[in-house]
């Protein structure tokens, strides 16, 4: 069994970690902390974890993470680049679901989120931890600073164009995303509440969000690693995120222009077929249109290619759970490829539908 | 393996009776019958269980429903009276998630459901499917006609006082009941539509609703089978079912006046006694609030007891997934103990919070 | 025109009151105060307002609140009693939305708010402002006590059985109550959040809500003005809120024992004839289920009577706008009575369907 | 007082319609009519009207549809197209909501709405209802095909850009447009009941939606009108609608591309210019992002312009409520103006909020 430890457990990753986890095989639940609630049984604060999960929530100052073999941050971003250190010298892997360890850049991670990185070489370490494209380096890390939700969705969805390359202009790529509510956590924030956000639908952060340079530094790296420097070089996207009424789920439209050698290109075939072998990306048949309920709860991801009427637009349409795929499922997924475990142990809920 | 057949898998008990089944460790699915779909992969009408289900619908002349260990009707009422006497005759063993036979008396089943009754006699012998009343006389039984959603909460959350007996007037219940949308089922109908049910709260069948003559025969059978003649001869029990701007959940407020010389009983303590071995009902600390995610995707019911100020009243309230406990989970429970199955077996999901 | 100011205008009851009064043909708006927002263009806080409204947000000290005619608190409660005699000292009337000026027992205010009250000689004076009940006290007052959203469902739902007495055991009434998220008010707090209440329904504060000791007050008092001692004296109503995942709207479910000889007794004549010349109380016919949404945005209640089967019951279903007739727009009925104007002015909206 | 028919008023736009005209000061509702429900009382059908609303719906063939000075079609499409010609022979000015005539092109008509046009002759003479554009032929006009909710959003969005013709890129324009399920009107299907379209997104009919056409159209027509040929001739635009689980609301995010020499123009005070003068049409401060609610209930559509970073993209978010300037509220717009009414009459209410 793996002894797991996460920092932070009161928000919706961390809940959703220990949804998870506590249905896992190969996982034991050795700590969980939080200040605010230390002392407060897991199973008072989210009730829907009843009889299963009976931990207690520690000070951080007690936790006995250093005896654990993998610790989660569900914390918001800061957190984990201060302790990151002391636990991977304890020989403790780290898995941190905020944003410490995702821009390769410190200076770009000072201007998104106006704090100083705290240990640049461990950045350097950090291996971003989105399986379908760095499977082999997340199985030798012992750091991973795991993806935003969004780019989740938006990498996936353009993965097999920029490996290929030469099929879309990607200097004009436009990710128009549509997410639910918890993906902006559980905190007490009027916008957010239910008289606020329910019943309504707008775009938010449009002259900048957060998620922007984590999308574009992925996306050029995955045509880099693929040998398409051109693609990578040349890489914009315009990013423009929209909150939805709903719980969880986020659906991407993704835009490509399909370059005119290219017109009659079998993108279907192309995305059968490199997922093909992946566990949790489901092309759908050609015509489909996703849901995100049809991945409520589960760690899938499914896309659907469209090519619109008189244009020369890709139309992508990924869906996924942002809490799962998003976010804690695929820090399991990423776990279990740590350790050498099948990548879908603990992951084998079926969606809730409807 | 258990071998499963399903008739009439298109609705919410059928989709949701597939995710609890793909999922369980005996059980394989052999069948499932539509007409209306025969030759449609079940993936393709509910994408949620593709890569895991991978039959197709079958119409119900050509299924192999015989070769099954046992048949599930996922069906409108009517249609299990017609068809389980040739099943049962083969040996197979039959759960009725419809209403076919639930009411034990013929006269009241064609009062309600305006049908006459096709077997009386099968109407005799089918047992109440309600593990915790009823878990003896499932493991022998062929034929179960399976609770409602409704009658499940309310029966659980009233089981504790009828049985004991003398603790509250039976005489004067009265069930406040608050449902999802999803319990009206999977059906072209104008007033469940999301632009007529959303942002909006309505009671219904307040006059007379098909699940009240099944909550009185219930709670009645639960008196007399604990020897509280009085309890079961005296009791009445109105009825107020309320639609709620939600897909699944069933929240049922319970009022029972306590009687004179009962009123400093401790109710917390019964209920916890009564249920604590049952696996899937959890009685709440004091002054808890159930809510209906915390039960969301699972079979467990969850319980909590008031004594508001200035009143003789208990309040119990008690929230269920009306498509679980209160339907298609509480059918795999009723079929673990029909097949000597551990009862949890295929149901151990957590819920899916938030 | 009527000059009016508005005290704390940032939460919902506040950009109700705007909306109402800003088409108000007699309602000339003057001052609108906030401390925090104080010279932020209300217009821009609530876009809804746009090209409407044109007022900024004052810092109270620098309001011309005296210059007034009429002033209403949209505060929290504990502002209006410190600052009502003042502006009543000013020949200003006052119209407070929160809870000051509604109990009429000083101490059961102490006991329900956690502070002392400012001005017990004010709240002899204050009148409690529903119209239904009070409509010459209201003409002639100067100083107001506005009912809160449950109370004045529950009130009216009763009013008719009460005045009349001898009808209903008024000594075992049940209000079984179910409210949008905007009754909690525009507030950051975790359990108001979509990802919390959404898809989600629980009762609340069944222990103690403030409500309740106001509805009783309430009802005694309408026995009481009718000359019914006894129904008054022997009053006792137990409340059961809970929260509905939906923004506006309260639906109170209502339960009364018929007493044996009225069990004959027309009650939907009397409750038609009772309400037959108020303006914005609507008795739907016999048989009925009012919707909340029949009356969103709109200053309308709508009542249906029901005699469940087999029952001694009459179950009442009152729905209603919480921030409407049960909040801003009875503000601006009670103002409108104060100042001689038609009750209907500047209500004459029609709800908005769906 | 202007005589108003209503053909087909059982749907959302129909009783839309009747509730902005029962509070217009100039209109007198005459007849309804309803095939299936004739001889009901509207306010049986739609409680919310109840009391200021007591037409019955009629059968179509006793409607006194000619003693009317204009007619509205709340139908679906081809029932206009069979009926327009006998009343406007009649003299009665006739206003469709569906799509007869709307598309110019009798053969564009025929391949999307796949039935032959009846009466070319009154396509040709048909007014297209988008005041914004028409205003002068629609006050001359006697047949209005009224625009579609989509493409009144789309067209209002990228009007300033197409007049003033080279800012932008006219031949690679994208509208990602997010609906609530009230556009979809109030049929019984599955695909809009509450527990398939609540907590759920997905995108539709993205290789062919009905608006598609009429959005080229009329963006066409609007670079013509202003002169801009060339915009014209090269116009071509994705459309992809998505729906939102509320209930009304249209947002759309509308992408153009700046040309080179243009990269510095400022389009907000274009747009702010261009509609100064509209009473419906509010461009927001720039740096907004506007909210569907912000609209709700009101015939306002609100703009807001954004650059986001490293991109040559214009991005224009445009909201409106879908039933109101997308539908009904533009029905009684374009009928103010065809009378020669004030164009606000009966277009007074304020968004409601939350």
């Amino acid at each position: 069994m793996i002894k797991i430890g996460i920092v932070g457990g009161t928000g919706y990753t961390g809940v959703e970690l220990l949804r998870l986890l506590a249905q896992h095989p190969h996982a034991e639940l050795v700590a969980i902390t939080s200040r605010k609630e230390a002392g407060l049984s897991v199973a008072d604060m989210f009730p829907s974890l009843r009889t299963r999960v009976d931990l207690k929530f520690t000070d951080p100052s007690d936790a006995p993470l250093k005896q654990c073999d993998v610790v989660f941050f569900a914390t918001p971003h800061g957190v984990a680049m201060e302790q990151a250190r002391e636990l991977l010298n304890a020989g403790v892997k780290v898995i941190d679901l905020a944003a410490d360890f995702r821009l390769k850049d410190a200076a770009e991670f000072e201007r998104w989120y106006k704090t100083a990185h705290q240990c640049t070489d461990l950045l350097a370490e950090a291996v971003y931890g989105l399986p379908e494209v760095n499977r082999e380096a997340i199985r030798a890390a012992r750091l991973i600073g795991l993806p935003g939700c969004y780019p989740t969705s938006v990498q996936l969805g353009l993965l097999p164009v920029l490996e290929h390359g030469g099929l879309v202009d990607t200097s004009s790529l436009i990710a128009d995303c549509k997410s639910g509510v918890s993906g902006a956590g559980r905190k007490a924030e009027v916008p957010i509440l239910l008289a606020e956000a329910g019943d309504n639908f707008k775009a938010y952060s449009v002259p900048g969000h957060r998620h922007w340079p984590e999308i574009t530094q992925g996306l050029k790296a995955i045509a880099q690693l693929a040998g398409k420097a051109q693609g990578a070089n040349d890489l914009k996207i315009a990013f423009v995120p929209h909150l939805t009424p709903m719980i969880r789920g986020i659906h991407s439209t993704l835009y490509a222009r399909v370059l005119g050698h290219a017109q009659g290109f079998d993108f279907q075939r192309l995305y059968e077929q490199r997922f093909a072998s992946e566990p949790f990306v489901d092309v759908l048949p050609a015509g489909s249109h996703p849901e995100t309920r049809s991945v409520r709860g589960s760690n899938f991801v499914r896309i659907a290619l469209h090519r619109p009427p008189d244009s020369d637009l890709l139309v992508i349409l990924v869906v996924e759970d942002n809490l799962v795929k998003g976010a804690s499922g695929q820090g399991v997924q990423v776990m279990n490829i740590m350790f050498g475990l099948p990548e879908t142990a603990g992951l084998s809920q079926l969606p809730v539908m409807p």
